[in-house]
Parts: structure tokens; C-alpha cells; sequence
């Protein structure tokens, strides 16, 4: 049923509506898995989904290396944890730099999808694997939003949650600095309108420019002071008599790495399409607003947040813990790393995640409550 | 002495040599004022300075209506208020816009400019109207960075000082969110090296970006997202089966607008050379570091901030206030609105500045002190 340990397998789902209106065919959906599953693909299991970020790959172990492992938190002797690539990524599920199945690459054709578009992509994917209900879902960032949109789309598919540093929907802040962001991509001359695939041109110095902003959300203002303060690039004079592209800072050198850096494993038009998805993220449409959304929810959901958290400020995870209908726990992870807090302070997610495990363990989930009062047949 | 009540006036300051060591030649100053002058300009008298923000002008009436004029909280009755524009600026003073003594615009001849220059040659305004003592020196963001300098480089010319909304030096954010929007300016194909002008075309496009996205840092996030939350601009569908830069969530459109509305009034040469000063901005540069500088001030200086300020957060402003040889005072604006609360909150910045005023009336100045001690003849 499930692809060889840690393998990286794609399963084709065929065609994806989105909530817009347009049609995605032959999606294909990347996976990778670690641990052995047991139990029921339509009850009780031990599988634990977890959900990557914007720039993320099914790779969980490298990207969550200390937390998903033998012996690690998501312990895969005992739990079989599954990881898939986003719908609309590039990392080997369809997206904009995907063969189109009538030839070249989707490039312009791929329509704008939404979180919830991935996560039906997903559902649809574990259809695909026999797999009709799953003990956890894991996630940060633009994870933490599909495992929110799981439990409203699919609560009796998803046993419990863990959701991580975002927001019940986009901010009007971070809807700002993402459609920057976009902009500067496809205001770059090479965008051509989205259809650079193959042109030999692609549009690397807007994506670059995107993630150097995007970047100054994801890490906290005291982090980034403590490692750079008003450091020259070695070497370079950022203080000459003349200002140069030549003589930096440390800290923009740094950010004109990063830039740099994504561009050498990043798509431009996946990172475009993610983004506007990131924007479009609202669990309250269509649901009777937001906090009708989330007291709908039933199933068991643990919040956590980042105290320095820019991108997405620590009393956007409040406002869903005070609304949530199913509030399983609270925790705030305090670090002056900011957003990337979740990926990058490893003990504390160790303890919150062990936490996590050992609440859905003597937690009846919504479904084993609906059994007792009889509404199932398990 | 003085220029017409509220006229823009041109002082001629001769040439400034920068802390870097280029020379900028023949340098003239435009100011405003309101109120007469009354006192000894060597001496006791009634100038307070106010100092502007970074694409900000010398209309101190305009841009703080609600704290300058007659009966206000800076009462120009009673006081003479003065306003420069700063050098590098594009309002009067001599910057990368002005026409260059040997013909043409300054352009890429303009030299990169410190906080410090724009002070120096802001000292050398006031001698060549020969005033060499002012009662009170106000200003926020890069305002307060000149307040800052001047409190440390002519301390005995100034017997008061208010400080909001900046920091003793740029962080590290700053500086990456900083270089990031010179790059978005100095990258725009419409740059040419900095030597546009005249040519008919001009990096607009990069200064809107860099705008747009030095806005979301100007305003709170939690303003911003009870201003537009999701919504669409009238007339327009962000959530349709493509993304269009035509169908834009609210917030864009307003983004979009304070980008190009600030290329209608601001030189992009200037904006690259003002933001290039305020990531040198650096108290602790030449005096032994940011503690030793802060501690060394002698000026009574109020410090204030705001609470939600994304750009220059409130642990900037305590950091000043812990560590400042002669705290004045400290207050903190409590707004949703962010960095901008000083030129927005205008109720709570009358009352501080009123305080201000009068705790400047009931305390003696670091001078008064020396001369109760006979160190200087009255």
C-alpha cells in the first residue's frame, strides 16, 4: 500500500477543481514515508501526517530532522509518519513547473489554488492509498494552515491536530508583504508572463528580491540583531564615501544569500502560486466567518505559537485557541528566532511534540466520543 | 535673522565634508518657521527644532498639524518653532536631486551621507544664522536619529531633547529591510548608475516597491488588518480561478497606491540616499561604543516609543532610556498604529509633548548646571 521506507513515490490522483473553478488533470501527489503502519486504514492507525511549509519538500526528516526519527518525537519505530510535497510545489507534486499533460509546462495554466485546494488534493491522495482516516496531522506555517483546513474539511478523517504558527486566515499585513513579494516576481522582465519554463530565462532576481523580504518575516528582529548588529561583510566597507552594491553589511550579504540560495532549489512560479494561496487562506469562508469556522471544529487541536513570531504574531494562535471548538492544548514556543522558531528550536518542539503525542494518547478524539454515544460503527 | 513666519527660506551653509570623506559643495538649507524669536540666540531663548522623517520636509505645520501652531502643544506663540529639511533630502536642501555647482544634478556625485552630516550641516544652518543655542531639539524616526546625534555631537547647544520612535543604532532588521528597498530602487533598469535625472526616465517602479513594502513596516499589523482584513478592492476578485495583478485583495491596491503616490513627490536618489543614512545610524560609531555614547550625554532627553512598532520596536527606545547619561523622561505610545503613532496619535502626542515642554520649564538644563556650578559665564 504505502511506497518503501523514506522513498520518495508519487501517486497520480487525476483531476483536481479547484474551490475557483478551474481544473488541474492528472495531479500527481509526492510522499514520503518512514515507519511501519499498523491498524486500521479505516479506524484506528498510527499514521501522522505532517505538513511542510511555503519552500518545503516531503523530506520531513531533513527539514524536522530532530523531530521526526527512531526514537525522535514523531518516533517512527511506533508511528508511521507520512510527509507529502503541496499541491502546487515543486518537489515533485504538480505545479506550475510540472509537465502538462498536453505538452511543456503548466507555466500560466496552473490556476491559483487555495489551502483548501491542497488539502483536498491530499485527501485525495490517501483515497488513493486505501487510507480513509489518520491518527494525527502535523504542521507549521503554510503546514499548520492545511492541518487547520483537515480538521474543518475532513474531521472524521483526522483523529487530532497539531497546528503551528499561522492564522485562522491571511492577515491584510501578511497579504501585503506576499503580494510585494509576488510582485517583485512577476514584475521581473524574465517572469514572461509566467511562461519562462524553458526559455533559458527565468526570473531568478525577483524571486531572490521576494525572499530576501520574506526572509526578515520568518526570523525574529533580536535574532537577526545578536548574529549581524551593524557588522560589515569581511572585506567590504558598507561605510565608504560612496554607497555600493559592493560593500554591504553582514546582515544583507546574509539576506542576498538566502535570496540567491532559493533560487538554485526554488520555482519561481510555484513560489508565486504558493504564496497567493498563503493570501487566500481564510477558514471562515463560506462557513459563516471565522470564529463560526473555528467553533465548529471537533476535531481534538493543539495551537502553537512563537512569542517574536512576525509573520504570524502570537495573538493570531490565541485568537484560534479562544475559538477553536475542540481546544486540546496551548503552547508558546519563546525563542527570539521568530516564525522559523517551529524548524529551528529543537528541544522545545521535542517537549511540545512529545506533549502533543501523549495527549492524543489518553484523549478520546472526536470519533471515539461519537462511538461511545453510539453514532459509529468503529 | 530669520526667514518670513512659515516661508520656505534658503540658508547657504557653504561645503560639508561627510564623516566618510567626500566633499559635498556649496550646501544650502531650506527651513521653515513659525513664531518670533525671542531671547539670546548665544544664550537662553525660545527655538525648539523640530526635526522631520525620512521623506519628510521642512512644513512642520503640515505634516504635525495637530503639534505645531498657535495654542498647540509646540505653541508658536510662545516658541519659535524651526524646521529644516535635511541634507540629502529633496525639499530645498542640497541632496542627489539638486542641480550640482559644475552643472547637472548631483546624482551618483552625491556622496553617501551619515545621520552626523545631516547634523553637521544643520549646526552650520544655525551659524550662519547666527544662532548658537536652542531650547529644545524634537523629532521621530530618522528625526530622532538627528536628536540623538545632536544631543552627542553639540551637546552644549542644546538644552532639551525629544527622542521618539528610533533607536541608538540601525539593528540588523533595519538594515536588511533597508538595503532590500535600495536594492529595489538602485535594481530597477531605470537607475542608470543613479544619473536618471533628465533622462526621461526614472526608477518609479523600484521606488514604489520599496515603499510598499517600508509602509507595512511604518504600520501595525493589527491596524492595517482592521483597515482592510481580507477584503477585495471594490470591483475586483482576488479569489478568482487565476491570479491578475488587476484583481487585487484591498490591502494591495492601498500598498500599490502608497508606492506610487510617494514617486509623484519624492526623488528615488534621495529616498536610496536617506535610507542609506539611517544604516549608518549609529551612536556608538567613534565613542566607544553604544553604551559609552548614550552614557556620555549630558542633555535632559525624553524618550519615547510605541508600542506596536514593527520598524524601531519599543525594547530600541527602553534600551536608550536604561542607558542614557540624562533621562528626562520615557513614554511609551500605546496605538494598534505602529511606527507612525508619533505623526498619527495626535491626542497622545500632545500630551507628551506637553509634558515635555514642561518638564523643559521646571528642570535645569545640563548648562544651567554648569553654570550653577561656574563653569560657563551667563
Amino acid at each position: 500500500m504505502l511506497g518503501p521506507e523514506g522513498e520518495i513515490t508519487t501517486v497520480g490522483i487525476g483531476n483536481v477543481t479547484t474551490e475557483a473553478g478551474a481544473t488541474i488533470t492528472d495531479v500527481q501527489i509526492t510522499y514520503q514515508r518512514w515507519g511501519e503502519f499498523r491498524g486500521d486504514p479505516h479506524g484506528k492507525n498510527n499514521i501522522i501526517v505532517v505538513e511542510h511549509a511555503l519552500t518545503g519538500d516531503s523530506d520531513a526528516t531533513d527539514w524536522w530532522s530532530e523531530a521526526v526519527g527512531p526514537g525522535k518525537a514523531l518516533d517512527t519505530d511506533k508511528w508511521c509518519v507520512i510527509c507529502t510535497n503541496a499541491l502546487g510545489s515543486c518537489y515533485g507534486s504538480t505545479g506550475p513547473a510540472s509537465q502538462h499533460p498536453d505538452g511543456g509546462v503548466w507555466g500560466s495554466r496552473f490556476p491559483a489554488i487555495s489551502i483548501r485546494d491542497m488539502v483536498h488534493a491530499e485527501q485525495a491522495f490517501f483515497e488513493a492509498l486505501g487510507i480513509s482516516r489518520v491518527h494525527a496531522i502535523v504542521g507549521g506555517s503554510m503546514g499548520g494552515a492545511r492541518v487547520l483546513e483537515w480538521t474543518l474539511m475532513f474531521p472524521e478523517q483526522v483523529d487530532y491536530a497539531l497546528v503551528l504558527a499561522v492564522s485562522a486566515r491571511a492577515s491584510a499585513w501578511q497579504i501585503g508583504i506576499q503580494t510585494a513579494q509576488i510582485t517583485s516576481i512577476t514584475h521581473d522582465p524574465n517572469w514572461q508572463g509566467g511562461n519562462y519554463h524553458g526559455t533559458g530565462r527565468s526570473p531568478d532576481a525577483g524571486l531572490a528580491a521576494a525572499r530576501r523580504v520574506a526572509h526578515l518575516t520568518y526570523r525574529g528582529e533580536m535574532e537577526i540583531d545578536e548574529r549581524f548588529g551593524t557588522s560589515a561583510q569581511p572585506g567590504e566597507n558598507p561605510l565608504g564615501a560612496f554607497r555600493t552594491d559592493d560593500h554591504r553589511f553582514a546582515v544583507q550579504s546574509y539576506l542576498e544569500h538566502q535570496g540567491t540560495k532559493l533560487t538554485k532549489r526554488f520555482d519561481a512560479a510555484c513560489y508565486v502560486t504558493l504564496t497567493e494561496a498563503l493570501n487566500r487562506h481564510d477558514v471562515g469562508r463560506g462557513r459563516g466567518g471565522l470564529n463560526k469556522a473555528l467553533a465548529s471544529s471537533t476535531v481534538p487541536t493543539m495551537i502553537v505559537g512563537v512569542d517574536t513570531d512576525i509573520l504570524y504574531p502570537y495573538h493570531q494562535q490565541e485568537h484560534i485557541s479562544r475559538n477553536l471548538g475542540n481546544l486540546l492544548a496551548m503552547s508558546k514556543l519563546s525563542s527570539p528566532v521568530g516564525h522559523d522558531a517551529f524548524l529551528v528550536e529543537a528541544r522545545q518542539m521535542d517537549r511540545i511534540l512529545r506533549h502533543f503525542i501523549a495527549l492524543t494518547e489518553e484523549t478520546p478524539s472526536a470519533r471515539d466520543m461519537a462511538v461511545a454515544h453510539g453514532a459509529y460503527d468503529i
